[in-house]
């Protein structure tokens, strides 16, 4: 068919991740590829109530359209968790309900970048960002990025010598997919720098709760003076991604209106009983408790992975001790080429993610990257180690 | 603060009617403005009996991430019934799960359409479509159409003469704003048209299903030889638009490819819960029957409707007679504006939409639409007679 597409679609390929998850959907595959939580620990019993409650008492309610905004109660619930859990202090007009915080990035993409505009990322940066901005045909500008944060220095440089920056997207708690965090003299730079240039931030805050040691770091958005921040956060690391419960924080009302305008033309609303369901269980349970429950069983996962790798890994090869969340990220020698080796542990039924796709600019094949949520920690320890093998194989 | 949106924001602003729908929220106003289906006729006992045994039986396959395409149950079910209902006949590899259809429509502009292509629409069509097309910053060329549907004559022409016409955007069957359904002989010169140009369609199908009298007719996709049509369905209309289950069917690989790039930035992929409690329920529950059990309601209520705009409408205004669907149409005299009028209304207490949005080139004020399907019939009396009365009041 004589069908032409749009410009757009020249840059998109799906996912490799998704791809490999295809591939790693074995039940034999120990896969540290993904980037679920475990499904073991959702709270099926208390979504179950929460459900029949819904349909009980509102069941017209949850099956009807609502606002595009969202359901007003469960906007105040996060309202009152950005409060305790980020010190960020906002009212729920501040907020739009989206379908993940995937729609977040998509939606950020779509009010900020005309083609050729420029994005600043740190380096690496989250694939499904990058992917998500690709749509919009930016110019990605990646900003060197060390083990305490993007580093200001370079930043302040890019800024000002670059032209058509739009936005700049960060993860500063427990990175994907590098498992960093940045430091507080960090975040405090980056908000001199933002507050000289006033360029829009996308702060990604998906695994922030997910802390197993070390000290509570302010989220950026509330260091945030001149409302130039713009938070994305989601119940799915925290409580479930199969329901699509996701926001957009901002309070900047026109730029909050702007996301709420293309919000309305891409799905009208986030799902009505998904929204009622969550804010039900919320309602009904205590949330603290359930994270609690998450972190005890990940930190022995990571702990886990990070101890086999300490004492299976090449000397050669380095890896980042993350504080919490999903990953950890491995950078192997410059000769190496994560993947190359990835097809060599698959047939050891030993999955991970390369690592190139992450560098919105490519050229580092060198990098890939390690999920420990997913898995028994015996099957962390038994794939670990295979892969250890598979890396020493290919040392030269 | 010194922020950039980009160019696509200067095109769009909130829907006219989403702002209304605010203004109509007032228990007190009889509202024709929605296009919300019967809140009374919901399933919800058979929606929480679903919620329940997928979350005893499955939960923690809800509660997980899926695959971007949707659960495959729930797609070969959407086969059968389009098969059933529509006469295509297609594989689960035809079909992507969308959040609502209206994400289809956000997606099609998104995998088609270029700053200043040219996308083809009926004259009117519907608002939430010219929405989400505009996102992507194209040039509307309105097609004439009449009460058989779009006129194959003008459309050849403009075919003909205009470059860059990338896709076209339809509703054949009780179109939304007019209610109108279009001929066999019109669907059949379309196809002829389409295959004669080779351009994609997008055939929109929400109320297909919700046909009170006349004759099945076929879908252009049931007709489409040359995997030209792509077609959108959706459960919001015959059982909830709170759960957001919608879908894509193209037999172009390539093409639904494209989609499925376009969905994973997007959202990753639509509610996992959603899809599974709409599977449980289509297992356990006879949709059919529950179709007959809306129709019968909706057709009592166009009675009341049309029989009130005959009886108490001025001579001077039109309106369409639809056999299915939720939607009335009226043509008012062309010195006469429904913005102007609208207001008049809402302070008897009664809401309309003024059509003028509904032509993406504007420039036709003279017009508006009435919703039935969601006032019990007495209200549609008394709300239709307040109408005419204004309309009587501002005729010259």
């Amino acid at each position: 068919m004589a069908v032409k597409f749009a410009n757009r679609m020249n840059l998109l390929k799906g996912s490799e991740i998704r791809a490999l998850l295809a591939l790693t959907a074995k039940p034999e595959v120990i896969s540290f590829a993904g980037g679920m939580p475990a499904p073991e620990l959702f709270p099926t019993e208390g979504v179950k109530e929460a459900a029949c409650k819904v349909m009980d008492n509102m069941g017209r309610v949850a099956l009807q359209y609502t606002g595009t905004d969202g359901f007003a109660s469960l906007r105040e619930k996060i309202v009152a968790r950005m409060a305790a859990k980020n010190d960020i202090h906002v009212s729920i007009d501040d907020i739009l309900i989206t379908s993940g915080s995937q729609q977040g990035l998509d939606f950020s993409a779509r009010v900020f970048l005309n083609p050729g505009d420029v994005v600043l990322v740190e380096s690496p940066s989250y694939l499904g960002a990058i992917n998500a901005f690709k749509a919009c045909e930016p110019t990605f500008v990646e900003v060197p990025t060390d083990d305490a944060g993007m580093i200001p220095e370079e930043l302040d440089k890019i800024l000002a010598t670059t032209e058509n920056v739009k936005m700049i997207y960060v993860i500063p708690d427990f990175q994907n997919p590098t498992g960093k965090t940045w430091t507080l003299e960090r975040r405090q730079k980056f908000m001199e720098l933002i507050n000289k240039y006033e360029i829009p931030v996308i702060e990604d805050n998906p695994y922030g709760e997910l802390r197993f040691e070390g000290e509570f770091l302010p989220s950026l958005k509330s260091m945030d003076t001149k409302d130039l921040v713009i938070f994305l956060g989601t119940m799915s690391k925290i409580f479930a991604p199969g329901l699509r419960i996701g926001w957009v924080c901002s309070t900047n009302a026109e730029v909050l209106g702007k996301y709420n305008f293309i919000k309305q033309g891409a799905d009208l609303q986030s799902s009505t009983i998904d929204q009622l369901i969550t804010n039900q269980f919320l309602e009904d349970n205590d949330l603290d408790a359930h994270v609690e429950k998450i972190k005890a069983v990940y930190v022995k996962r990571r702990d886990a992975m990070l101890k086999t790798m300490e004492e299976t890994f090449p000397k050669e090869v380095k890896f980042t001790h993350p504080e919490g969340g999903l990953f950890t990220w491995c950078v192997l020698p410059e000769y190496m080429d994560a993947k190359v080796i990835a097809p060599q542990c698959l047939e050891k039924n030993v999955a991970y993610v390369p690592g190139g796709s992450f560098f919105p600019n490519g050229g580092k094949e060198n990098h890939f990257r390690l999920n420990y949520s997913c898995m028994p920690e015996d099957k962390i320890v038994e794939g670990i180690t295979k892969i250890a093998e598979v890396l020493k194989a290919n040392l030269k």
